[in-house]
């Protein structure tokens, strides 16, 4: 069965907000089995929201419709979904008073207004909403349903888990329940991923492969569709093993793990420690490590060390090294790391410095340019880097690639392609 | 003129993005005088997105879309708007050279499907992409206009502001424009600001005002519709006085400006430098300073003091000080400020000590509490504060405090409300 998300509201349509219930709620449809074909966002204006609805359901067997559900003039989803399907709208008296008692708990008047979220449609599944005034509700139109929800994420989830997702069940979307994993990638750009596995992106349909990049990386996204979870799970571990193989040195995780969670555990696991030395970075590295709870286990400080002071006085940078080499070079680099190291008593250490822009680039040293060094107890080595994109994405690169050496190392792995 | 916009990507339907894309775009719409009716996202599904992109044209005098201009196979944006528009794809020589360059400019190996972005419609309009090796383009279809730009935001953005925009111009929309401000404030709750501008919520229809909130703070949107721009922004400059007459003290921005934009300038003009020393928020504060391009000019280093170890050997903190009253607590706050002032040199310094959660926290220093010094050449003050949120949160509004804190600092107001 496909669907169609409706999201109601000319905040979105002015720019004033992101819309981010209908990622959500696309969530929930695909593990439902359902096929979510588009996304359409409309304003809060009576006929194109008629227009929407209608459309929408002559084409979908589901159609999802958050927003508009509010007490104010320009809340017309209601009305219009009322009409759009045919059902008229009943006043419930169970829902008035329970309208009541919600403002009478928080010591707020409930002005008239209010008590306009009592009208549902009659002959609809009501969907009760237990953190707000309004309701949601579900009608039949034809031989698709319509689903209405608050546009209020917190209250809208809920409802949505609730209520919405048992009534899907009872809908038997023909079986078909869709399932994802995603591969996250660093290190390799979109068009090398492509060529690696531009074969399988041909061939195979179910599941089908897409791929999403970012500076952190690329994420190569498995998409399987079957009668139950646990087929379509199958499925995925099939098509997985053959992109991972494929793959040997740059998948670094599964699904919502970021590198610095992984990096975090495999220091742990090998009772290593890390400092971190960050020039053109200025202190990514060290927030994205620090945004791991527990890190104090294995991070033990970090320098930002952005002037050319700071380099010499904290981390002994020789100041002939930094006149005849320049701040942004691999001697620098290895500098910071190795001192970093020895002045933390930390097992490792990673340095950066670089020119993250948009100003400071030159013929021999262009924006993007960025050296990236790891130190151990043995030895510091660096390696350079050519980072396109602007200032935010140039330094985001950058502190990716230092977690990825840092990967690398721990697991082993050649440190560069 | 009125507009759709049309967000192409698998990733949306599937929920594994959020599309920020259309929000940003649908602003500029507006303030180029265009209405936009709608948004719409679909696949990379070539025959659903012929059909929305002809049905989008068919009623739309502008349509912007975005997306499936990279290099892979299931990037069929540039196929699919030439066949609707009527428009063949030619190779174009001074592209794939570009292409070329930019891959040889970072020593990468630039493949076939790198060049395949190369291709582009007979007879439209180039929009150039300084950042990236996929150009847009905005090709006519009957009266409609079709803009039709990459999916990655950084790109996207210089492209619509460089060359679509001017192009916009041109069109002479003729239509109310629509213009918007926000005012950023810190360090009030969405309630407290609701109350204090209640009235004017209720009787301002335009401008309209509308509030979002994240850990950063609250800001607060007047849009202004007007049959001109100059006009638009006089009704924005008038509600916008009663707005900032409202909150003294707590309007620190216009706009997209970050805080640490706006601390930067402040301690430029001041002739004022800066060094940071960070625990709980681990580099946050150090990253968005150096966010801002030139903050070499202000910002001489910062220490990440995540153990101890690094708080005693870095910052002199004294281990008796750190057994007696703890690592979180104002002494070991105001110790870490002043020595970091002191060792840095710089004219002032920030420390933050606290708990982010989510473990960590006891009846006595629970999960949120967080002290922030700030020493300047006389003395050291510290502010004790209770975060609400997650661990991100908590870090975010920690980071956001402190940078807070400096532009009192600099503006001579008072430090605490």
């Amino acid at each position: 069965m496909n669907a169609e998300i409706v999201v109601i509201g000319t905040e979105f349509l002015l720019g004033a907000s992101v819309d981010t219930n209908s990622a959500w709620i696309a969530r929930g449809l695909a593990a439902a089995g359902f096929d979510v074909q588009s996304v359409r966002t409309v304003g809060d204006h009576e006929k194109r929201l008629e227009e929407v609805l209608q459309s929408s359901l002559a084409r979908h067997d589901l159609v999802v419709a958050t927003g508009g559900l509010g007490p104010t003039v320009d809340d017309m989803t209601r009305r219009v979904a009322a009409k759009v399907s045919g059902h008229s709208l009943v006043y419930r008296e169970d829902l008035a008073r329970g309208i009541e008692e919600f403002f009478r708990k928080r010591n707020r008047p409930c002005l008239k207004a209010n008590l306009s979220q009592a009208f549902t449609p009659q002959g609809g599944v009501l969907v009760p909403n237990s953190l707000g005034t309004a309701p949601g509700f579900i009608v039949k139109v034809g031989k698709s349903h319509l689903v209405v929800l608050p546009g209020v994420p917190s209250e809208m989830r809920v409802m949505f888990e609730n209520t919405v997702v048992p009534y899907l069940k009872e809908l038997r979307p023909g079986g078909a329940v869709v399932r994802s994993r995603v591969y996250r990638t660093t290190g390799m750009t979109e068009s090398q991923l492509n060529e690696t596995l531009r074969d399988i992106f041909e061939s195979s349909k179910n599941p089908s492969m897409a791929v999403t990049a970012d500076p952190e990386g690329v994420d190569v996204r498995l998409t399987a569709r079957s009668e139950s979870g646990e087929k379509a799970d199958q499925m995925l571990e099939a098509l997985g093993k053959t992109v991972l193989g494929r793959l040997p040195n740059h998948v670094y995780g599964l699904n919502e793990d970021g590198l610095e969670t992984l990096v975090g555990r495999l220091l742990k696991m090998r009772h290593l420690t890390l400092s971190t030395a960050e020039s053109c970075t200025g202190g990514l590295i060290a927030r994205r490590l620090t945004d791991v709870p527990g890190s104090s286990d294995y991070f033990l400080r970090g320098y930002v060390v952005y002037s050319n002071e700071a380099k010499t006085d904290l981390l002994q940078v020789e100041g002939t090294l930094l006149k005849s080499r320049g701040a942004v070079s691999a001697e620098v680099a290895k500098s910071l790391a190795a001192n970093c190291r020895k002045n933390s008593g930390s097992s490792l250490a990673v340095a950066t410095t670089g020119i993250a822009g948009p100003g400071g680039g030159s013929d021999t040293k262009p924006v993007g340019q960025v050296f990236i060094a790891l130190a151990d107890e043995s030895s510091s080595q660096v390696f350079e880097h050519r980072f396109s994109g602007d200032r935010e994405g140039i330094r985001r690169r950058a502190a990716q690639a230092a977690l990825e050496l840092l990967r690398r190392y721990c697991l082993s792995l050649p440190l560069k392609d």
